[in-house]
Protein backbone atom coordinates (compact mmCIF):
# COMPACT_ATOMS: atom_id res chain seq x y z
CA UNK A 1 0.00 0.00 0.00
CA UNK A 2 1.38 3.39 -0.86
CA UNK A 3 2.39 5.37 2.14
CA UNK A 4 2.75 9.41 2.35
CA UNK A 5 4.29 11.55 5.55
CA UNK A 6 2.37 14.48 5.66
CA UNK A 7 3.40 17.75 8.68
CA UNK A 8 2.14 17.42 11.51
CA UNK A 9 -0.82 20.32 11.20
CA UNK A 10 -2.13 18.35 8.16
CA UNK A 11 -2.86 14.99 10.16
CA UNK A 12 -5.79 15.89 12.41
CA UNK A 13 -7.35 13.16 15.12
CA UNK A 14 -9.96 12.18 12.60
CA UNK A 15 -8.59 13.02 8.53
CA UNK A 16 -5.26 13.85 7.18
CA UNK A 17 -4.69 16.73 4.17
CA UNK A 18 -1.63 15.27 1.66
CA UNK A 19 -0.77 18.38 -0.32
CA UNK A 20 2.24 19.48 -2.50
CA UNK A 21 4.26 17.14 -4.07
CA UNK A 22 2.99 14.41 -2.56
CA UNK A 23 -0.40 14.89 -3.44
CA UNK A 24 0.93 15.25 -7.28
CA UNK A 25 2.37 11.51 -6.67
CA UNK A 26 -0.79 10.69 -5.09
CA UNK A 27 -3.00 12.10 -7.94
CA UNK A 28 -0.80 12.31 -11.31
CA UNK A 29 1.65 9.03 -10.60
CA UNK A 30 -0.53 6.97 -8.14
CA UNK A 31 -3.99 8.23 -9.90
CA UNK A 32 -5.45 7.82 -5.92
CA UNK A 33 -9.26 8.49 -6.20
CA UNK A 34 -12.04 8.56 -3.72
CA UNK A 35 -12.01 4.96 -1.65
CA UNK A 36 -8.89 4.24 -1.78
CA UNK A 37 -6.93 3.33 0.98
CA UNK A 38 -3.40 4.79 1.83
CA UNK A 39 -1.26 4.49 5.17
CA UNK A 40 -0.08 8.14 6.45
CA UNK A 41 2.27 9.09 8.64
CA UNK A 42 3.35 12.55 10.46
CA UNK A 43 6.68 11.72 10.71
CA UNK A 44 7.13 11.50 14.47
CA UNK A 45 5.85 8.36 15.35
CA UNK A 46 2.01 8.32 14.25
CA UNK A 47 0.60 6.11 11.25
CA UNK A 48 -2.90 5.76 9.83
CA UNK A 49 -4.59 3.50 8.02
CA UNK A 50 -7.13 6.41 5.77
CA UNK A 51 -9.46 6.16 3.48
CA UNK A 52 -9.33 9.08 0.68
CA UNK A 53 -13.02 11.30 0.39
CA UNK A 54 -11.39 13.82 -1.60
CA UNK A 55 -9.51 13.64 -4.61
CA UNK A 56 -9.14 17.03 -6.48
CA UNK A 57 -5.91 19.06 -6.36
CA UNK A 58 -4.81 17.36 -2.84
CA UNK A 59 -5.87 14.61 -1.28
CA UNK A 60 -8.49 14.31 2.07
CA UNK A 61 -9.07 11.17 3.29
CA UNK A 62 -10.47 10.24 6.66
CA UNK A 63 -8.41 7.87 9.28
CA UNK A 64 -9.47 4.65 8.93
CA UNK A 65 -7.95 2.79 12.00
CA UNK A 66 -4.54 3.63 13.84
CA UNK A 67 -1.58 1.81 13.61
CA UNK A 68 0.95 1.04 15.85
CA UNK A 69 4.38 2.01 16.11
CA UNK A 70 6.45 -1.38 15.42
CA UNK A 71 8.26 0.05 12.94
CA UNK A 72 10.52 2.40 15.32
CA UNK A 73 13.28 0.51 17.34
CA UNK A 74 13.36 0.97 21.11
CA UNK A 75 16.49 2.96 21.07
CA UNK A 76 17.00 6.45 19.94
CA UNK A 77 20.23 5.99 18.28
CA UNK A 78 22.02 8.79 16.20
CA UNK A 79 24.55 8.76 13.95
CA UNK A 80 27.05 11.58 14.05
CA UNK A 81 29.30 11.18 10.75
CA UNK A 82 32.45 13.66 10.58
CA UNK A 83 31.38 15.15 7.13
CA UNK A 84 33.04 12.24 4.76
CA UNK A 85 34.19 13.12 0.91
CA UNK A 86 31.43 13.22 -2.09
CA UNK A 87 28.37 11.23 -1.36
CA UNK A 88 29.02 9.33 0.96
CA UNK A 89 26.86 11.30 3.70
CA UNK A 90 23.94 9.94 1.09
CA UNK A 91 24.45 6.50 1.34
CA UNK A 92 25.30 6.82 5.39
CA UNK A 93 21.27 8.63 5.70
CA UNK A 94 19.61 6.26 3.11
CA UNK A 95 21.03 3.10 4.56
CA UNK A 96 20.74 4.44 7.95
CA UNK A 97 17.35 5.30 7.97
CA UNK A 98 16.26 1.85 6.27
CA UNK A 99 17.79 0.36 9.22
CA UNK A 100 16.90 2.28 12.02
CA UNK A 101 18.75 5.17 12.80
CA UNK A 102 16.87 8.19 14.98
CA UNK A 103 18.47 11.39 13.60
CA UNK A 104 21.53 11.96 12.05
CA UNK A 105 24.57 14.37 13.37
CA UNK A 106 26.86 15.67 10.83
CA UNK A 107 30.26 17.64 12.18
CA UNK A 108 33.21 18.74 11.94
CA UNK A 109 36.52 16.90 12.39
CA UNK A 110 40.63 17.36 12.19
CA UNK A 111 41.32 15.08 9.56
CA UNK A 112 38.49 15.69 7.25
CA UNK A 113 39.34 15.59 3.98
CA UNK A 114 36.35 17.35 2.79
CA UNK A 115 36.23 21.38 3.01
CA UNK A 116 33.56 22.57 5.31
CA UNK A 117 31.66 25.13 3.03
CA UNK A 118 29.17 26.62 5.07
CA UNK A 119 27.38 28.47 2.68
CA UNK A 120 26.03 24.93 0.92
CA UNK A 121 25.16 23.76 4.53
CA UNK A 122 21.96 24.82 4.05
CA UNK A 123 20.90 23.23 0.53
CA UNK A 124 22.94 19.85 1.71
CA UNK A 125 21.13 19.32 4.88
CA UNK A 126 17.92 19.68 2.80
CA UNK A 127 19.01 17.22 0.40
CA UNK A 128 19.94 14.42 2.95
CA UNK A 129 16.63 15.68 4.34
CA UNK A 130 14.75 14.84 1.37
CA UNK A 131 16.92 11.48 1.29
CA UNK A 132 15.96 10.40 5.06
CA UNK A 133 11.93 11.06 4.39
CA UNK A 134 12.04 8.86 0.49
CA UNK A 135 13.99 5.35 2.71
CA UNK A 136 11.46 6.08 5.59
CA UNK A 137 9.14 5.81 3.08
CA UNK A 138 10.60 2.66 0.94
CA UNK A 139 10.84 0.96 4.71
CA UNK A 140 7.53 1.79 6.31
CA UNK A 141 9.00 3.65 8.81
CA UNK A 142 6.69 6.03 10.95
CA UNK A 143 9.57 8.50 11.89
CA UNK A 144 11.76 10.19 9.75
CA UNK A 145 15.22 11.01 11.10
CA UNK A 146 16.12 14.13 11.55
CA UNK A 147 19.58 15.54 9.93
CA UNK A 148 21.27 17.98 12.46
CA UNK A 149 22.93 21.22 11.61
CA UNK A 150 26.58 20.44 10.99
CA UNK A 151 27.99 20.51 14.58
CA UNK A 152 31.97 21.84 15.33
CA UNK A 153 33.70 19.16 17.38
CA UNK A 154 33.46 21.50 20.64
CA UNK A 155 29.32 21.41 20.12
CA UNK A 156 29.86 17.07 19.49
CA UNK A 157 31.40 16.91 22.43
CA UNK A 158 28.67 18.74 24.62
CA UNK A 159 26.47 16.07 22.36
CA UNK A 160 28.23 13.54 24.40
CA UNK A 161 27.27 14.66 27.52
CA UNK A 162 23.25 15.08 26.89
CA UNK A 163 23.54 11.55 25.81
CA UNK A 164 22.84 7.95 27.73
CA UNK A 165 25.37 6.36 25.92
CA UNK A 166 27.67 7.21 23.54
CA UNK A 167 30.18 5.48 21.44
CA UNK A 168 33.13 6.30 19.39
CA UNK A 169 34.60 4.23 16.65
CA UNK A 170 38.08 4.01 16.98
CA UNK A 171 40.70 1.39 15.06
CA UNK A 172 44.28 1.38 14.96
CA UNK A 173 45.55 -1.11 12.21
CA UNK A 174 42.98 -3.29 12.55
CA UNK A 175 42.75 -3.54 16.55
CA UNK A 176 39.91 -1.62 18.31
CA UNK A 177 41.50 0.93 21.22
CA UNK A 178 41.55 -0.52 24.28
CA UNK A 179 40.95 -4.06 22.87
CA UNK A 180 37.35 -3.65 23.61
CA UNK A 181 34.72 -4.56 21.20
CA UNK A 182 31.24 -2.92 20.72
CA UNK A 183 29.52 -5.89 21.62
CA UNK A 184 31.16 -5.86 25.21
CA UNK A 185 30.73 -1.73 25.48
CA UNK A 186 27.13 -2.11 24.47
CA UNK A 187 26.42 -5.47 26.19
CA UNK A 188 27.49 -4.55 29.69
CA UNK A 189 25.56 -0.59 29.58
CA UNK A 190 22.86 -2.37 28.61
CA UNK A 191 22.62 -5.03 31.65
CA UNK A 192 23.04 -2.00 34.30
CA UNK A 193 20.60 0.19 33.02
CA UNK A 194 16.51 0.45 34.83
CA UNK A 195 14.81 -0.91 31.72
CA UNK A 196 11.41 -1.29 33.56
CA UNK A 197 9.09 1.76 32.02
CA UNK A 198 12.07 3.79 31.26
CA UNK A 199 12.12 5.65 27.75
CA UNK A 200 13.81 4.95 24.82
CA UNK A 201 17.53 5.69 25.92
CA UNK A 202 19.03 7.84 23.85
CA UNK A 203 22.53 6.36 22.20
CA UNK A 204 25.42 8.67 20.14
CA UNK A 205 27.49 6.27 17.33
CA UNK A 206 30.13 8.84 16.36
CA UNK A 207 32.10 8.13 13.01
CA UNK A 208 35.61 9.65 12.13
CA UNK A 209 36.53 10.78 8.33
CA UNK A 210 38.29 8.91 6.13
CA UNK A 211 41.50 9.95 7.69
CA UNK A 212 40.04 9.04 11.13
CA UNK A 213 40.04 10.68 14.58
CA UNK A 214 43.55 12.00 16.23
CA UNK A 215 44.80 10.34 19.51
CA UNK A 216 43.79 13.69 20.99
CA UNK A 217 40.13 13.94 19.47
CA UNK A 218 39.90 9.98 20.90
CA UNK A 219 40.70 11.63 24.51
CA UNK A 220 38.36 14.43 24.49
CA UNK A 221 35.81 12.12 23.60
CA UNK A 222 36.43 9.51 26.01
CA UNK A 223 36.81 12.27 28.85
CA UNK A 224 33.02 14.23 27.72
CA UNK A 225 31.71 10.64 28.83
CA UNK A 226 32.08 8.53 25.04
CA UNK A 227 33.37 4.61 25.38
CA UNK A 228 35.91 3.78 22.26
CA UNK A 229 34.89 0.77 20.30
CA UNK A 230 35.98 -1.35 17.77
CA UNK A 231 33.71 -2.67 15.05
CA UNK A 232 35.62 -6.09 14.27
CA UNK A 233 38.56 -7.13 12.96
CA UNK A 234 38.58 -5.17 9.36
CA UNK A 235 38.84 -1.62 8.72
CA UNK A 236 36.01 0.03 7.59
CA UNK A 237 35.37 2.38 5.67
CA UNK A 238 33.78 5.87 7.27
CA UNK A 239 30.27 5.51 5.12
CA UNK A 240 30.45 1.75 6.44
CA UNK A 241 31.20 1.99 9.63
CA UNK A 242 27.41 4.01 11.05
CA UNK A 243 25.76 1.05 9.54
CA UNK A 244 27.32 -1.65 10.80
CA UNK A 245 27.55 0.24 14.33
CA UNK A 246 24.14 0.59 14.17
CA UNK A 247 23.36 -2.76 13.11
CA UNK A 248 25.19 -4.05 15.98
CA UNK A 249 23.05 -1.50 18.29
CA UNK A 250 20.27 -2.82 17.22
CA UNK A 251 21.24 -6.32 17.10
CA UNK A 252 21.83 -5.47 21.07
CA UNK A 253 18.55 -4.06 21.82
CA UNK A 254 16.45 -7.18 20.73
CA UNK A 255 15.55 -5.45 17.55
CA UNK A 256 16.57 -8.81 15.55
CA UNK A 257 14.98 -10.77 17.69
CA UNK A 258 11.43 -11.31 15.80
CA UNK A 259 7.90 -11.67 17.58
CA UNK B 1 51.59 0.20 5.47
CA UNK B 2 50.75 -0.47 1.67
CA UNK B 3 49.03 -3.51 0.76
CA UNK B 4 49.29 -6.14 -2.32
CA UNK B 5 47.84 -9.07 -3.11
CA UNK B 6 49.48 -11.54 -4.87
CA UNK B 7 48.85 -15.09 -6.91
CA UNK B 8 49.33 -18.01 -4.75
CA UNK B 9 52.58 -19.16 -6.97
CA UNK B 10 54.36 -15.49 -6.29
CA UNK B 11 54.30 -16.50 -2.75
CA UNK B 12 57.11 -18.52 -1.42
CA UNK B 13 58.28 -19.25 1.43
CA UNK B 14 61.17 -16.71 1.91
CA UNK B 15 59.99 -14.39 -0.99
CA UNK B 16 57.47 -13.01 -3.04
CA UNK B 17 57.10 -11.47 -6.16
CA UNK B 18 54.68 -8.33 -6.89
CA UNK B 19 54.07 -8.71 -10.91
CA UNK B 20 51.62 -6.77 -13.65
CA UNK B 21 49.18 -3.52 -12.21
CA UNK B 22 50.24 -3.99 -8.47
CA UNK B 23 53.84 -3.54 -9.27
CA UNK B 24 53.19 -0.83 -11.48
CA UNK B 25 51.27 0.64 -8.66
CA UNK B 26 53.91 0.27 -6.83
CA UNK B 27 57.04 1.51 -8.72
CA UNK B 28 55.36 4.23 -10.23
CA UNK B 29 52.48 5.34 -8.00
CA UNK B 30 53.80 4.73 -4.22
CA UNK B 31 57.46 5.03 -5.50
CA UNK B 32 58.38 1.64 -3.73
CA UNK B 33 62.73 1.59 -3.33
CA UNK B 34 64.56 -1.72 -2.29
CA UNK B 35 64.81 -1.46 1.70
CA UNK B 36 60.59 -0.05 1.67
CA UNK B 37 58.58 -2.63 3.82
CA UNK B 38 55.07 -4.07 2.40
CA UNK B 39 52.36 -5.98 3.56
CA UNK B 40 51.35 -8.73 0.98
CA UNK B 41 48.97 -11.40 1.07
CA UNK B 42 48.05 -14.59 -0.97
CA UNK B 43 44.48 -13.87 -1.24
CA UNK B 44 43.99 -17.07 0.34
CA UNK B 45 44.44 -16.01 4.04
CA UNK B 46 48.48 -15.67 4.12
CA UNK B 47 49.80 -12.53 5.09
CA UNK B 48 53.65 -11.51 5.55
CA UNK B 49 55.42 -8.73 6.19
CA UNK B 50 57.84 -8.29 3.84
CA UNK B 51 61.30 -5.54 2.59
CA UNK B 52 61.88 -4.72 -0.66
CA UNK B 53 64.93 -6.23 -2.15
CA UNK B 54 64.29 -5.46 -5.96
CA UNK B 55 62.55 -2.88 -7.51
CA UNK B 56 63.03 -2.97 -11.00
CA UNK B 57 60.16 -4.06 -13.42
CA UNK B 58 58.54 -5.72 -11.12
CA UNK B 59 58.79 -5.76 -7.37
CA UNK B 60 61.03 -8.49 -5.09
CA UNK B 61 60.47 -8.72 -1.57
CA UNK B 62 61.85 -10.86 1.68
CA UNK B 63 59.47 -12.09 4.46
CA UNK B 64 60.04 -10.43 7.35
CA UNK B 65 57.50 -11.88 8.75
CA UNK B 66 53.96 -13.86 9.16
CA UNK B 67 51.11 -11.86 10.38
CA UNK B 68 48.58 -13.88 12.20
CA UNK B 69 45.06 -14.48 10.37
CA UNK B 70 43.26 -11.96 12.93
CA UNK B 71 41.45 -10.83 9.96
CA UNK B 72 39.19 -13.56 9.44
CA UNK B 73 36.02 -13.95 10.64
CA UNK B 74 35.25 -17.06 12.65
CA UNK B 75 32.51 -18.22 10.12
CA UNK B 76 32.63 -17.98 6.58
CA UNK B 77 29.57 -16.37 5.60
CA UNK B 78 28.30 -16.55 1.68
CA UNK B 79 26.30 -13.82 0.29
CA UNK B 80 23.73 -15.58 -1.85
CA UNK B 81 22.34 -12.57 -3.84
CA UNK B 82 19.89 -13.16 -6.08
CA UNK B 83 20.78 -10.40 -9.43
CA UNK B 84 19.39 -6.87 -8.22
CA UNK B 85 18.68 -3.52 -10.61
CA UNK B 86 21.83 -1.64 -11.79
CA UNK B 87 24.82 -1.31 -10.03
CA UNK B 88 23.93 -2.44 -6.47
CA UNK B 89 25.46 -5.86 -6.28
CA UNK B 90 28.89 -3.45 -6.68
CA UNK B 91 27.73 -2.07 -3.13
CA UNK B 92 27.06 -5.45 -1.78
CA UNK B 93 30.31 -6.94 -3.22
CA UNK B 94 32.28 -3.90 -2.12
CA UNK B 95 30.93 -3.08 1.65
CA UNK B 96 30.12 -7.24 2.25
CA UNK B 97 34.13 -7.81 1.67
CA UNK B 98 34.88 -5.04 3.93
CA UNK B 99 32.43 -6.27 6.61
CA UNK B 100 33.80 -9.97 6.37
CA UNK B 101 31.83 -12.00 4.08
CA UNK B 102 33.29 -15.22 3.04
CA UNK B 103 32.00 -15.27 -0.86
CA UNK B 104 29.72 -13.99 -2.82
CA UNK B 105 27.20 -16.26 -4.78
CA UNK B 106 24.42 -14.67 -6.70
CA UNK B 107 21.74 -16.37 -8.34
CA UNK B 108 18.22 -15.64 -10.43
CA UNK B 109 14.99 -15.83 -8.96
CA UNK B 110 11.38 -15.21 -10.09
CA UNK B 111 10.44 -12.16 -9.02
CA UNK B 112 14.37 -10.43 -10.31
CA UNK B 113 13.72 -6.88 -12.04
CA UNK B 114 17.16 -7.37 -14.38
CA UNK B 115 16.83 -9.53 -17.40
CA UNK B 116 19.93 -12.01 -16.76
CA UNK B 117 22.34 -12.21 -19.69
CA UNK B 118 24.38 -14.44 -19.77
CA UNK B 119 26.87 -12.99 -22.58
CA UNK B 120 27.56 -10.33 -20.11
CA UNK B 121 28.11 -13.13 -16.85
CA UNK B 122 32.09 -13.10 -17.10
CA UNK B 123 32.39 -9.38 -17.95
CA UNK B 124 30.43 -8.70 -14.47
CA UNK B 125 31.80 -11.40 -12.38
CA UNK B 126 35.40 -9.93 -13.50
CA UNK B 127 34.05 -6.81 -12.08
CA UNK B 128 32.99 -7.80 -9.15
CA UNK B 129 36.26 -9.81 -8.10
CA UNK B 130 38.12 -6.43 -9.00
CA UNK B 131 36.05 -4.46 -6.22
CA UNK B 132 36.52 -7.27 -3.75
CA UNK B 133 40.26 -7.47 -4.58
CA UNK B 134 40.60 -3.31 -3.68
CA UNK B 135 38.34 -3.58 -0.93
CA UNK B 136 39.84 -6.54 1.09
CA UNK B 137 43.10 -4.37 0.15
CA UNK B 138 41.61 -1.53 2.07
CA UNK B 139 40.04 -3.23 4.68
CA UNK B 140 43.26 -5.56 5.53
CA UNK B 141 41.50 -8.62 4.86
CA UNK B 142 44.19 -11.36 3.98
CA UNK B 143 41.59 -13.22 2.03
CA UNK B 144 39.60 -11.78 -1.08
CA UNK B 145 35.84 -13.57 -1.05
CA UNK B 146 35.20 -15.48 -4.28
CA UNK B 147 32.27 -14.58 -6.30
CA UNK B 148 30.74 -17.68 -7.77
CA UNK B 149 28.78 -17.89 -11.09
CA UNK B 150 25.36 -16.71 -11.69
CA UNK B 151 23.60 -19.76 -10.05
CA UNK B 152 19.40 -21.13 -11.02
CA UNK B 153 17.54 -20.80 -8.61
CA UNK B 154 17.94 -24.85 -8.46
CA UNK B 155 21.64 -24.50 -7.95
CA UNK B 156 21.04 -22.81 -5.27
CA UNK B 157 18.58 -24.80 -3.52
CA UNK B 158 21.64 -27.83 -3.81
CA UNK B 159 24.22 -25.45 -2.35
CA UNK B 160 21.55 -25.23 0.74
CA UNK B 161 22.00 -28.61 0.82
CA UNK B 162 25.76 -28.27 1.28
CA UNK B 163 26.41 -25.55 4.09
CA UNK B 164 26.37 -25.55 7.90
CA UNK B 165 23.77 -23.16 8.28
CA UNK B 166 20.88 -21.51 5.29
CA UNK B 167 19.36 -18.09 6.06
CA UNK B 168 16.52 -16.95 3.97
CA UNK B 169 16.00 -13.29 4.20
CA UNK B 170 11.98 -13.42 4.24
CA UNK B 171 9.67 -10.21 4.99
CA UNK B 172 6.37 -9.82 4.63
CA UNK B 173 4.65 -5.83 5.15
CA UNK B 174 7.47 -5.89 7.79
CA UNK B 175 6.96 -9.13 10.22
CA UNK B 176 8.96 -11.51 9.73
CA UNK B 177 7.82 -14.97 8.00
CA UNK B 178 6.96 -17.06 11.26
CA UNK B 179 7.42 -14.20 13.36
CA UNK B 180 11.62 -15.56 13.42
CA UNK B 181 14.10 -12.76 13.47
CA UNK B 182 17.54 -13.66 12.92
CA UNK B 183 18.94 -13.35 16.44
CA UNK B 184 17.07 -16.25 17.81
CA UNK B 185 17.54 -18.43 15.05
CA UNK B 186 21.54 -18.30 14.72
CA UNK B 187 21.45 -18.22 18.20
CA UNK B 188 19.92 -21.17 18.56
CA UNK B 189 21.74 -22.65 15.58
CA UNK B 190 25.45 -21.76 17.33
CA UNK B 191 24.42 -22.92 21.10
CA UNK B 192 23.64 -26.54 19.01
CA UNK B 193 26.67 -26.75 17.49
CA UNK B 194 29.80 -28.12 18.20
CA UNK B 195 32.50 -25.78 19.01
CA UNK B 196 35.56 -27.30 20.31
CA UNK B 197 38.23 -27.62 17.54
CA UNK B 198 35.68 -27.33 15.25
CA UNK B 199 36.82 -25.93 11.31
CA UNK B 200 34.92 -22.57 10.65
CA UNK B 201 31.20 -23.32 9.82
CA UNK B 202 29.40 -22.65 6.08
CA UNK B 203 26.69 -20.06 6.69
CA UNK B 204 24.48 -18.99 3.56
CA UNK B 205 22.52 -15.61 3.47
CA UNK B 206 20.02 -15.97 1.06
CA UNK B 207 18.39 -12.49 0.28
CA UNK B 208 16.15 -12.11 -2.72
CA UNK B 209 15.31 -9.08 -5.79
CA UNK B 210 13.86 -5.81 -4.99
CA UNK B 211 10.32 -7.99 -5.49
CA UNK B 212 11.02 -10.24 -2.81
CA UNK B 213 10.87 -14.12 -3.13
CA UNK B 214 7.75 -15.49 -4.28
CA UNK B 215 6.17 -17.72 -1.50
CA UNK B 216 7.13 -21.14 -3.48
CA UNK B 217 10.99 -20.36 -3.43
CA UNK B 218 10.67 -19.78 0.41
CA UNK B 219 8.69 -22.93 0.99
CA UNK B 220 10.93 -24.98 -1.68
CA UNK B 221 14.37 -23.02 0.58
CA UNK B 222 12.77 -24.21 3.89
CA UNK B 223 12.52 -27.81 2.26
CA UNK B 224 15.54 -27.44 1.01
CA UNK B 225 16.73 -27.26 4.75
CA UNK B 226 17.08 -22.91 5.07
CA UNK B 227 15.85 -21.55 7.86
CA UNK B 228 12.72 -18.26 7.17
CA UNK B 229 14.40 -15.39 8.94
CA UNK B 230 13.89 -11.53 9.84
CA UNK B 231 16.07 -8.64 9.82
CA UNK B 232 13.96 -5.88 12.47
CA UNK B 233 10.90 -4.52 11.73
CA UNK B 234 11.57 -2.15 8.64
CA UNK B 235 11.85 -3.15 5.09
CA UNK B 236 15.31 -3.05 4.01
CA UNK B 237 16.46 -2.19 0.55
CA UNK B 238 17.49 -5.69 -1.54
CA UNK B 239 21.58 -4.17 -1.00
CA UNK B 240 21.05 -3.29 2.18
CA UNK B 241 19.79 -6.73 3.70
CA UNK B 242 23.26 -8.90 2.97
CA UNK B 243 25.11 -5.81 4.69
CA UNK B 244 22.71 -5.95 7.52
CA UNK B 245 22.27 -9.68 7.87
CA UNK B 246 26.19 -10.32 7.49
CA UNK B 247 26.88 -7.62 10.10
CA UNK B 248 24.00 -9.62 12.80
CA UNK B 249 26.23 -13.26 12.39
CA UNK B 250 29.46 -11.81 12.80
CA UNK B 251 27.93 -10.29 16.07
CA UNK B 252 26.65 -13.43 17.19
CA UNK B 253 30.17 -15.09 15.88
CA UNK B 254 31.52 -13.15 18.66
CA UNK B 255 33.54 -11.11 16.06
CA UNK B 256 32.41 -7.90 17.49
CA UNK B 257 34.02 -8.62 21.36
CA UNK B 258 36.77 -6.84 20.73
CA UNK B 259 40.24 -8.81 22.10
Amino acid sequence: MQRYFVAADQFGEAEVRITGEDAHHALRVMRTKAGDKLIVSDGAGRTALVCVREAQSEVVADVVEWLGGKSEPKWNITIAQSLPKGDKMELVVQKGTEIGAFAFAPFQSERMIVQYDGKKEAKRIERWGKIAKEAAEQSHRSRIPEIGAVRTWRELLALIGSVDLALLCYEREGHAAHGRGIAKAVRQWNASRQHADAPPPNVLLIVGPEGGFTEREAEEAEAAGALLVGLGNRILRTETAGIVGLTCLLYESGEMEGE
